[in-house]
Parts: structure tokens; C-alpha cells; sequence
């Protein structure tokens, strides 16, 4: 077997139980939460719990010029984690520890496999926050947030990784070990490696450590919900929200489809007769009944029918874990669509300037009657990124092809609205031919230059984002 | 003349009004604001006033090799926008248009030659704030702050200039233009090449346009003055500033010299009996009375021998012309402490987690004494990057050598206490040394890597950075 003198390579740098090789624990290493994507069975699953090991394996696998594909929990959207066939699929979920919390540096410092949640929690003990939220959060590791630089529902006022990203260490593809950042709150010592690391999907160097800030935790915040008789209106109260120089906490759109999909899946008395509900919640302490009064205000100004506030911190928690839910409620709407659940959910991202997102809104609803699929819509709408997903019978071959031409059109309608192909999602397998659309012919030459600097032989996840 | 025929192109590509060779000007052109950085006398300054201009003026000098040094307003303090002989220094002064301001998706499109107080000024007329305040404001450039990755006051709570840039075009060495980014408030499209370009020191490209987020315009802030016996003691104070979770929007240290320095420069009354002042503010609106009462306290309880509140907004802005004043008094303290104003200013810049603030501002006053040259101390508190500024005589080679082993040792004591050689000035000149031994040889390797990715002729601001 063309493997044989790796895997002894491997066995002898890890140990036998870090590198595993069974057929059924390869097969589930294939690949990550997104669809449409090619996967091949990797080689062999490693498990390394130090730089070392990481080091061992990188420089095993480039020996014999086998690719490496960084694995954390596989809760991406964009197939970035998905093997290749025949590579080492370095997993990096054992090197699980918080190494360090300073409260008065206000700082972490963790190893990849850490869970969001986690590290969530070690820091909450602490009264620190560490601010980052996606849906994923509750399996997904740090390395792999950062990896992809995740989003989440907080980054409408707190931003998404990379502003909590100080510095990193790295294994490159050489085997080196680079130790990029700092630990300070400031810091402009030569190029910003940490960010170009930050959401470079695995391909530029293997994460064995992050350096985080954190934040002290907010104060408790005040829920509202805004109801809508139309998308469209609910996307020009965002415009009005941002005009007015208002920060909600959290500002969340679910559109209808959503809204039954949730229900449906657990029943909480959601209003499914709208057609698009607008979740916002003010986190300033003191001012937060006045602030959330004045998101209301605005709800109500641009068309909302009916503004109602969460009486209280259950109520609260019960609007968040409605929106938590609809990616999992969407996901089995889908598949109860067509008969045999043979239904099954794409999911978009794509993100426009906030001014647009009225637009953006309306022109999802219009692809969705043109490509004759239901389109369901939920996402971040103070950042202007949203989700829509498109719900398709993977049994016929005709609405799968008009699923994936409502994807692409979505995807040129945020273009042409001045955005992005990916708002938090990423590139992975899945976006790399609108990575090329968005940044165009000299931005895919940078992009290559930049690769071909720091893995030149392509060992690192190829195949991913270029 | 060699240079005949470059020039010649040049005048043909801008007009000769934007071509300069008039001696007297060409020596204006040759340095920044720092000290110790060696510079040369350009060929010519040119003030393209396109980004079509600035792809002629980088393709011209690129056939004919020689260097460009990309400039802004001359007010960086690394040696950065230093000439060396011969090259072409572009300046981009002339591009100074505010091309756009979106006060619902929050952002701006700023040419590079735009100065902070332009831009600030442009934004505040629509309820919007551009945060980063570097000392220079008044005069520096967005371009320069983009290109040094400037900080300032307000980045204890507001963080600095990369977290407020969305999107860069930029020249390439190759005389392609590059667009990066994005005018979304989120986005993970490929790799993040505008981080990589910000804080670059023009090594890497020539920035012809910004785009930047905005913030709405913070609410008023009440402003205080501790007043303590040590800076040992003011440390201790910031460091249970951040430990209790309080979030001023300024908190800036003086020392005792800065503040004698200042009171000689312009008399306002202030403490020169103190051996440290913290100055902070609260900016949280109707919470604010009582956020600044709360950092009263934990002033007070650290050791603090007064604290007084800023009684009205004439008073608060009082106090801050007294920081602002800190850089150019102090200047004039260091020219006058030596017979024939030979005396001069190195002004350095280090920061630390803010956990060894206290051990950073013991050990410069240590250094002091052991090196026997005067050192004055003021900065940004809050983030841990402080400015040790170092009196020495000119015209004695024994006090520059004396200064010129304080400013190493300083940053030696930084990088010690796991800090940074530099929090906000940039490498420069001045500090590619002290660059080596923070990142280490793997990490040369790599900004040596990127470097060559981009400009593998070596065509931009050679000898900067590396």
C-alpha cells in the first residue's frame, strides 16, 4: 500500500491511537456541513495534541508529497474542510486546551481544538466574553472560527473573529513554526500575518494556537420583535436603524418561510402569518428600554405591524433559540418538501452594503419566482448578510439544476449590489469561481502569489478557495 | 543626467506642474518626523493626482529601476516615508477628494491624500465618526494612517485604523491595480489582502483609495484627572481599570516631565508637582456621571493623591489640548535643555498587555538611571503603548550614544514583558532591528516571502520594514 511508509511515519510520531485509519472514522472525516461539494476519502485521520506533533505531521506528509487537509468540528458551509483523496487529514480536535485567561490583559490563549462554547464559558467564570457567536458555536473550535474567520449574530455591534484575533502560531507547510501577532492591545510590528491567516481556510498554514481578546461581559439586554408585512420593509427599517445612528446588539431577519419551518419544528406560538419578523435586542444597561424604544420606533415608522418587547430574560432566550433553530428547522422543511425527504436545503450567503438590503431582499424574492424554488430568508440583516436558503428535491435532476442557478443568480445580484459573494460562510470548494468574479484577474494573481510564498508546492488543503 | 529620460516620462504622464526638481523642495521631501533615520535626496517628488497617474509614475519608475517612495504628510515618526537617493518619492497629497460618505451602510470612499481632520470634519457634518485620532490628525493623510496603521486616543475603546478599513485599491509594483475588500460591513471572500496592505509601510503597494466604516458620532464625555505619587501607581490604576471591566473612551498617562514640559510650553495650571497624571473619559451617555465616577474610584483606591472631574466641555477640552501638547512641548523641553538648543527628542514606542504596564513604566525609569539621560513618559495607557521620549544632547556623540542604549533597552524591557517594539509608530528605519527580533527568523522568512510575492524587484520603499 503507496501509504504504508507514511502511516508508520505518522504511527511512530503520534502514536498508534492519534492516527486512525478505519474505514467508517475515514469516511466521516470526508467532509463538512456544506453541500454541493466534492469530498474524497482521505488517507488517514490524525489526531496530533502538541505544535510538535502538528510539525511531525506536516513534515511527514510533504516528505512524501501528500496533501494535508486541517479538519476542527466540520461545521463549515463552504466544503473547506472536505478531504482529497488519498490526503492526511489533520484534525486538530485534541489540542483542546485553554492555555490562559489574563482578565487584565483581557486576553486568552487557546489551542485549535478549544469549543467555541468553551471558551465561552472559561472566560465567562472570569466576567470576560468572548464575543464571537456562530450558529455553530455550541461544537465548532476556535481554530476552525478562525480558520474561516467566523460571523455570527453579536457582529452587528461587536464585529466577527478576526477583530478578537492578536496574534497565532502556525505550522507552515515547511514544517516551520511562525508565531505572528502579539499579546498587546496594539501592535504594528512589519506585515499583519495574523489577519492574512485569519479566514485563509487551512491553505496557508496549519493553526496550533490563537491569542484572543476578549471583552468585559455586557450587560444584560432587552429583546424586541418587529413584525412585517413584507421583507422589503423590514430591510428599510435596518437602512433606518443604521441612518439614525441606532446599535442594537443583535439584529436578526426571518422571513416567513423561516418562520413556518420553525414552528413546525418546534411550536412556539411564532407569528406565521408575517412575512418577515425582525429580531433586535439593545444591550447598554441603563439606557437599553430607551434604546430598545427607539428601535421599535423605527420598526414602526418604516411599516412594522406590531412591535412587542420580551417581558423577560425567558422570553428573551426563547426569541434567540427561535432564531438558533432555523437552520436545523430549515434543513427539515426541506427535506419534508418532496416525497421520500429526498428534499434538501443550499445554503446561501452573501452580504450588501446595509443601504441595499431592501434591494437585496427583493431581488431574492424575484430569483426565487424565476428559478419556479422556494427561497427561504434569514440572517444578520444589520450587516446586510443574509441566508438565503433554497430548498430543493435532490431526487430531480431539474430542480437541483434551478437550485444551483437561483445560488449563482443570488450570488451576482449581491455583486451587482455592491457586496460580497461571502459575508461569514467562505470560499472552500464552493465559492471559488466567484472568489475569481469578485476580486478579478489581479486579485486572483495576488492571491496565488501570496499562496505560492508560503505553501509553494500546494501541500496545505488544495484545491480550497483559489 | 541619468535621470533625464524618467523625468522626461513623467512630465509627459502628469504635466510638469506635478513633477518636482526643484532642489529646495526635494529637500523637503526627504524625511519624516523621525529621529536617528537615515535618509536620501530623491530625483524627484511627483504629486500624481489619479490613480491612472500613479500607475504611469510606478510602470516609468519600474522600466527605468529605480525606487519609489510612496509619501503622505511627512508626519510619520519611523523614518518610513524616509527618501533614499535617486528614487521617485510619490506623494500623494494631491488625491484628496472625499469621494463618498453612506451614512446608512456607514461608510466612506476617501482618496489617499485626504488629511484625518478633512475626513472627520466631512463625516461628523452627517452624524457619522471616523475614530482614528492619531497626534497628527490635524495633518497627517488617511493614506499615511492606512499605510502605518496609525492609532491615537480614542483606540482604548474604539481600537485602530485597520479595524476601520473596509477596502483598498492599490498600485502594485507590477503597475496593476489591485481592488481589495469590500464596502460590506462583513465579508470572507479570499484571502484578507486589505489587513496585509494596512500597516505596510508602503513596501508592498501604493494605496490610491480607502474605504472606510464609521461610526455614529459618540455622545458627549465627561473627562477626569487623576493625580498620583507614582507612575508605578497610575499603572496599577489602569491595570484595575481593565480588571473591573470599565471601558473610558480615553486613558492617557503623563508624566512628570511631559507635564512640566507642557506647563512651560503653555501655562494651564496643571499638577508639575505630580509624578503621574491619568486622564480618562466616559463617553456612555446618560451613564456616563457614574462610569467616570467608578474609574474615580478604582484612581483612588490605586494610590491616587487628587481626582478631579472636568467641570464643563471648555474644561474637558482644555485637558486634552494639554495631552495633545505633549509630543511638540516636550520638543521644545528636550531643545532647550542643552546649551545652543542642541538638545533633541527620540521619541520611542513600545507597548505591553496591559497587565505589566506598571513594570514597563518601573523599568524605564530604571533604564534612565542607568543610562543617565533623561526620559520622559506619556501615552496610551489603556492599551499598554507607551512613548518613552529620551532627551539627548546633539551636539554630544556620548549623550546620543547614551540615548540611542535607552531606546534599545527600552524595547528590549517590552518585548521582555511580552510586548511589542512598536505600538503604533511602525518599523520604519528605525526599527527593522528590534522587527528581527520579535517575529524571529521564520517570521523574516515569511515577510521576506510576502514581500517578494508582491514586489519582487524591490521597487517600493526599499530598505522599510526589512
Amino acid at each position: 500500500m503507496a501509504g504504508t511508509p507514511l502511516l508508520n511515519e505518522l504511527r511512530a510520531a503520534l502514536g498508534p491511537d492519534a492516527v486512525l485509519t478505519d474505514p467508517d472514522l475515514l469516511r466521516m472525516h470526508e467532509r463538512d456541513e456544506a453541500d454541493l461539494c466534492a469530498a474524497g476519502t482521505p488517507l488517514v485521520v490524525v489526531r496530533p495534541r502538541s505544535t510538535e506533533e502538528v510539525v511531525a505531521v506536516v513534515r511527514a506528509a510533504g516528505r512524501h508529497g501528500v496533501p494535508v487537509v486541517p479538519q476542527g468540528a466540520r461545521t463549515g458551509l463552504a466544503g473547506a474542510a472536505n478531504a482529497v483523496d488519498g490526503a492526511v487529514v489533520l484534525s486538530t480536535v485534541a489540542m483542546d486546551a485553554v492555555v490562559e485567561i489574563d482578565p487584565v490583559s483581557r486576553i486568552a490563549v487557546v489551542q485549535p481544538g478549544v469549543v467555541n462554547a468553551t471558551l465561552a464559558a472559561a472566560v465567562a467564570k472570569r466576567g470576560l466574553w468572548y464575543p464571537p457567536d456562530p450558529g455553530s458555536w455550541e461544537s465548532s473550535t476556535i481554530g476552525g472560527n478562525v480558520a474561516t474567520n467566523a460571523g455570527g449574530m453579536c457582529c452587528v455591534k461587536y464585529g466577527v473573529t478576526t477583530g478578537y484575533v492578536l496574534g497565532l502560531e502556525v505550522v507552515l507547510a515547511s514544517g516551520e513554526v511562525l508565531r505572528t501577532g502579539r499579546r498587546t492591545a496594539k501592535g504594528v510590528a512589519g506585515y499583519d500575518l495574523t489577519s492574512l491567516f485569519v479566514g485563509s481556510e487551512g491553505t496557508l498554514g496549519v493553526i496550533t494556537e490563537v491569542t484572543v481578546a476578549l471583552r468585559p461581559a455586557p450587560a444584560e439586554s432587552l429583546t424586541m420583535v418587529a413584525v412585517f408585512p413584507s421583507t422589503a420593509t423590514a430591510g428599510e427599517a435596518v437602512a433606518q436603524i443604521a441612518a439614525r445612528g441606532l446599535s442594537p446588539s443583535l439584529l436578526e431577519l426571518l422571513d416567513r418561510t423561516h418562520l413556518r419551518a420553525i414552528e413546525a419544528y418546534r411550536p412556539m406560538g411564532l407569528r406565521t402569518d408575517a412575512e418577515a419578523l425582525l429580531l433586535a435586542a439593545a444591550d447598554t444597561g441603563s439606557r437599553a428600554a430607551e434604546d430598545l424604544a427607539e428601535l421599535a420606533g423605527v420598526c414602526e415608522a418604516a411599516g412594522a405591524d406590531e412591535v412587542y418587547a420580551a417581558t423577560d430574560a425567558v422570553e428573551a432566550a426563547a426569541l434567540l433559540q427561535a432564531r438558533r433553530l432555523a437552520h436545523p428547522a430549515m434543513e427539515r422543511f426541506a427535506a419534508d418538501a418532496y416525497p421520500d425527504g429526498n428534499g434538501g436545503l443550499v445554503i446561501d450567503d452573501v452580504a450588501v452594503p446595509r443601504a441595499a438590503l431592501a434591494a437585496l431582499l427583493d431581488g431574492v424574492a424575484r430569483i426565487a419566482a424565476e428559478c419556479a424554488v422556494p427561497i427561504g430568508v434569514v440572517g444578520h440583516a444589520g450587516d446586510g448578510n443574509m441566508h438565503p436558503n433554497i430548498v430543493v428535491d435532490r431526487a430531480d435532476p431539474a430542480s437541483l439544476e434551478r437550485g444551483r442557478r437561483a445560488f449563482d443568480e443570488i450570488m451576482r445580484l449581491g455583486l451587482d449590489l455592491g457586496g460580497t459573494c461571502t459575508g461569514e460562510h467562505g470560499v472552500g470548494l464552493l465559492k471559488r469561481d466567484w472568489l475569481a468574479r469578485e476580486v478579478g484577474p489581479v486579485g486572483m494573481r495576488v492571491h496565488r502569489a501570496v499562496k505560492a510564498a508560503l505553501d509553494p508546492t500546494g501541500l496545505l488543503n488544495p484545491g480550497k478557495v483559489l
